[in-house]
Parts: C-alpha cells; sequence; structure tokens
C-alpha cells in the first residue's frame, strides 16, 4: 500500500503533509509518496530525523497549483504541478490513491482528467463524512457539481452506500434524500423524481428527509445535488466557529465562569473535536477510477494522517471495484 | 393597533398564544385579538385575573387547522378555522397583522388565500431572521416555495432589503446572494442568472456570498431559493440540537466538570438564547397584502410577544407600503 500525497496542498503545506504521513507510516505502517518541490520536502523531512525511511519516498514536481489558480486552466497547463504528478502516479499505477489538501476544484478536476471516470458515472460526487450525535453520516455530493439531475442523485446514493459499508463499516446504510418535507410530494423537482428513482433503486432509501435530520444521524447516506451540499457543509463550518467563538466570549464574562471554564476545558475539547473533519479523514471523490481523497485547505498533521488512512481503507476495500460491478449489476 | 393571534396554532396552544399577548398588552400596549375556541381562550385569560382587559379581546372560531392536516386543503375546507379567520381580520381592517404558530403551510396558504399578494410580487418569501456573531440577518426565502427564478429572488431581495431596513433597523442593508463561491461564475443556472439581475437592481449588492458567510453576518440580507433556504434553516436548527445535547453530556461527564458546568451556566444560558428563534419573534411572509407573521411550532409566551411586538414594528414601519412603492417605482 502507498499513497501519494500532494506535499504542496493545503494551508499549511508542506511541513504538515510532510508530517502526517510520517505519522501514518509510524503508527500504521502504511507508506507515502510524498509529491512537490523534493527541496522542501526533504528539508521538512530532515526535522524529524528517525522518520520510517523505508516507508516515506519523494517524487519530485516543480509547480504548485495556488488556491488562486483557476482550477481547470491550472491544471491544464501546470503538468508539472504536485498535484497533477501526484494522480499520474495513480492513473500508472505507482500508487493506490492520492490525497490533496490544496484547493478543491483543481483537486478533483486533476483526478477527473488523469483518472477518468469509473464507466457509466455521469457524474463524480465529493462525499463528506460528517459527525452526528449517532456517528458519521456521509453526505453528497458536497460540491463537485454545481447542477445535478436525478440519475446523479441515484448515483451519489449507489456510491455513499457503498462507501458507507466498506470504509465506514456500516452493514446496511440507510439512504435518505435531502428535501423540505418528509412527504414524497414535498420537494423541487429533482427531488421529486429522484425520490421515485430512489425509491426503485433497491437500496435501503428511508424516504426524504429534512435538514434537521442530517446531525441527528437519521440516515447513514445523505443525498442532495452539489449547490445544496455544499452550501449546508460551508454553513455548518460557519455555524461551528459561530458557536464556539460566541462560548468562549461567555466563558470569559467574569471570575466565575473564568474558573468553571478550567474545569471543563478537556470536556470542551473535545466535543469541538467530535465535530472536527480533521478527525474524519477528508473526503474521497467517488466516481472517478482511483481512491482520491479531498482534504480540507486547513488540514494539519492529524487529518492528512486520517485522510491517508481513509484513503488505505477505501483501497483495501476496494470501493472503486465495488462501485464498478453495482453498476454494472444494474445495467447503469 | 391591534394584531390577531391565531390562539389555536403551536404546540404550546393556547396557553403560551395567550400568555404572550397578556405579556406583549402589559409590557408594549399592544393590542391583540385572541382568535379561536372562546371557551378554551377564556378558560386560560381566566388564570391571569390582572390581564389587561381593554387591550385583549376575543374572535370565536370554532374549527381549528392541524398539523396533520393538508394545508390548502384545510384552508379551503376549514372557513371558520381560527387561522383563516385571523387572516378574515386583517383583510376586513379589524386588525392590523396576524400571528400564527400553528402549521407553516397552512399559515402561508391562509394568508396568500385570504389577503392576496402585493401587486407585482410573483411568489411571497418567509423572511427568516437568523442571530449571527454581529447582530441579525434576514434570510429569505425560507420556504414558502419549492422552486423559484431569478425574477422572484431578486423580488426577495427587494424586500429582505425593506424589512431589513425598516423593521431591524439596518441603515442601508447589504445583499448576499447565497452561492458555491464568491466569484460570479459560481453557482447553479438559478445563481448565475440572478447575480446579474442583482448587480442592475440599484440594490446595496455584496455579490455571492457562501454558507459559512451566513452567520459570520457578511451580509444583513441573504438570498436564496425556498427549497435551499428552508435546507439551511432546518440544518441550523439541528445542528443547534446537536451541538446543545453533546455539550450537556460533556458537562456531565465527571464531577468536577459538573461543578464548572454550574459555574458557567447562566453564561450557556445565554448563549443558547442568543442563537434561539424565539426572541427574534417569527418570521414574516413578506410579499402578500398585509403584515403575517408565522411563528415556530415551538414558541412559547416569549416567542409570541416578540412576534406581537415584530408585528407592530412592521406595521408602524409600514413595510406592505415600502414594498409596494418599490415595486412601482421599479415598474416591477
Amino acid at each position: 500500500m502507498r499513497i501519494a500525497v500532494d506535499a504542496m496542498g493545503g494551508d499549511y503545506a508542506p511541513q504538515q503533509a510532510v508530517f502526517g504521513s510520517i505519522m501514518a507510516a509510524k503508527e500504521k505502517k502504511i507508506a507515502s509518496v510524498l509529491v512537490g518541490r523534493s527541496e522542501e520536502i526533504s528539508r521538512e523531512l530532515a526535522r524529524y530525523p528517525d522518520y520510517p525511511q523505508d516507508l516515506i519516498t519523494i517524487q519530485e514536481a516543480r509547480e504548485v497549483v495556488e488556491f488562486s489558480d483557476h482550477p481547470a486552466m491550472a491544471v491544464r497547463k501546470k503538468r508539472d504541478s504536485s498535484i497533477v504528478v501526484a494522480n499520474q502516479l495513480l492513473k500508472k499505477g505507482e500508487v493506490d490513491a492520492v490525497i490533496s489538501a490544496g484547493s478543491t476544484g483543481a483537486s478533483m478536476t486533476a483526478s477527473l482528467f488523469v483518472l477518468g471516470r469509473i464507466s457509466g458515472i455521469n457524474r463524480p460526487a465529493i462525499a463528506i463524512p460528517l459527525p452526528t450525535v449517532k456517528g458519521v453520516t456521509v453526505l453528497l455530493d458536497a460540491g463537485a457539481n454545481a447542477e445535478n439531475d436525478p440519475q446523479d442523485l441515484v448515483q451519489f446514493a449507489v456510491m455513499g452506500t457503498i462507501y458507507a459499508s466498506a470504509v465506514l463499516g456500516v452493514a446496511t446504510p440507510k439512504v435518505g434524500l435531502l428535501s423540505i418535507g418528509e412527504e414524497e410530494t414535498k420537494g423541487n423537482k429533482l427531488v421529486l423524481e429522484t425520490h421515485q428513482l430512489l425509491k426503485e433503486s433497491g437500496l435501503d432509501f428511508l424516504g426524504n428527509i429534512e435538514g434537521k435530520d442530517i446531525l441527528m444521524g437519521l440516515a447513514d447516506v445523505v443525498v442532495c445535488d452539489g449547490f445544496v451540499g455544499n452550501i449546508i457543509l460551508k454553513f455548518a463550518e460557519g455555524m461551528s466557529s459561530a458557536l464556539f467563538q460566541k462560548m468562549k466570549e461567555a466563558l470569559l464574562q467574569s471570575p466565575l465562569t473564568k474558573l468553571g471554564a478550567l474545569a471543563i476545558k478537556p470536556s470542551l475539547k473535545q466535543l469541538k473535536a467530535s465535530f472536527d473533519y480533521s478527525e474524519y479523514g477528508g473526503a474521497p471523490l467517488l466516481g472517478v477510477k482511483g481512491v482520491s481523497i479531498i482534504s480540507h485547505g486547513r488540514s494539519d498533521a492529524k487529518a492528512f494522517k486520517n485522510a491517508i488512512i481513509a484513503a488505505a481503507n477505501a483501497v483495501e476495500q476496494d470501493v472503486i471495484g465495488k462501485i464498478q460491478s453495482s453498476l454494472d449489476r444494474n445495467g447503469k
């Protein structure tokens, strides 16, 4: 098992990517290929003299796709960028999966262009694992698409079910269709049509679920178009920031609250962590021919480590093969 | 000023509606007409012997629209229901505004059927005030529509601007268009088209904003279609429940955390309240010919009181007249 890590991607590159790879190597014996400017990566590796040299290698790539670059343009022009080279390694079979915390658009485009779509898949989707009160729910599409049709959403449901079952260990994942009411007559045209298709899909379809049901963990797989999914994902991030910011202010109000805050600090930290994306190892781009994990731009070493572990799981569980054979079975 | 309150609407009807009206009368000298089954309302009023009798009257209505009723059907069939009668009082000019915490669908339908649309408005919208880290932002449409076109969204922006300025006291409200990226090239077809229209609308248009910007208070008015708005609103409710539920568990972990929790309890309560819809007095249905406030089904007396105050403000500030003249001015 070898995972290509885009060492130049993310707000804290290459430091956190490098240390995350070392953590995964030490703790899980997973090998990484760090892709990017070798002098920068080597300099960073030199800070960890005891790093497992047999498990960490470097693949030179001179260019870097910046967050300010136009994703599709950058991927086309910067052929020697870390994100493109990482995907090429996967395409050539030199690694088993690829991870990037760089621009989501560029990661997506690079995987789509270099790896290509699984035959039969119309549109790949970003499947984001969301922490709920019960465990983890996969929501897709979280933003690979700006617009989708009913057939796309059915494919998302199929891919999400396979991912939840193979990687997250949910025996028979329940699928919920995100809408504005539980009744099958509630929703926009896209949802009304998708509902009928999902009823006949053979999946464990719960029916429509509402926004409030997502974090209650009602469904294991939540299906929506990429526009809605991306807005929810970003809204959740913003709401979490807003709440914890307000909470901090509340806890610093008086000497008494400060004392109280001290007593509950470890519990609160744990709480914050349980709503933290980095625990869940990034979001797979499902539907491309290879395991491609898109991590948050703010990823720290732990987030990279978890993404590497998630990628290894997806490879071991043959998620791509399972998606392919499910499509073949259903003649889609 | 007299406000019709649907005394039979909401999870805690008629108790909380009645007590909320008494609070508004005592604290703000606002008169209410309690609409519903008079014997139930009288029995409730009798529990407050000193209630201001000159400010609280009863209007008999024998029927009740239940949450389980089909909204449009119920409004058409139950002509003597509290929600229909309350709207008729407004139509006849016997009251200045109407408030209901009953089924959102029924309140909306009753106001739409009985009051009618403001001439030139294609689709009314529910404008929900959301607490942000900076203050309050109005998001619309929060669920009056399952589908919208660009012209609808421009009208939402106009109505939201008028409401934010007249009722929430924002001098020149900034309008944000909810999308999946700040650039004007990001979004679905609806958003791309709306963006161009808003640029030429004469409103203080910020451009696209993302999900994470909403609760940061970047815009005073956030515009989106009713499907997206409703999902966000419900998601926010669910996320708030999930977080405070998890926080409670975290605070009861050990004797030490329990002690700490005791010290911060008042601050946390305040925090929870600041993210609580009931502080903000319900959501106006903008675009109908009259002030109609839709309150949350879980409204308590304070929520009713705040809804009554918000309704009185909207009447005093002539929100309906301002929407009408803005449409006339722009020839829409």
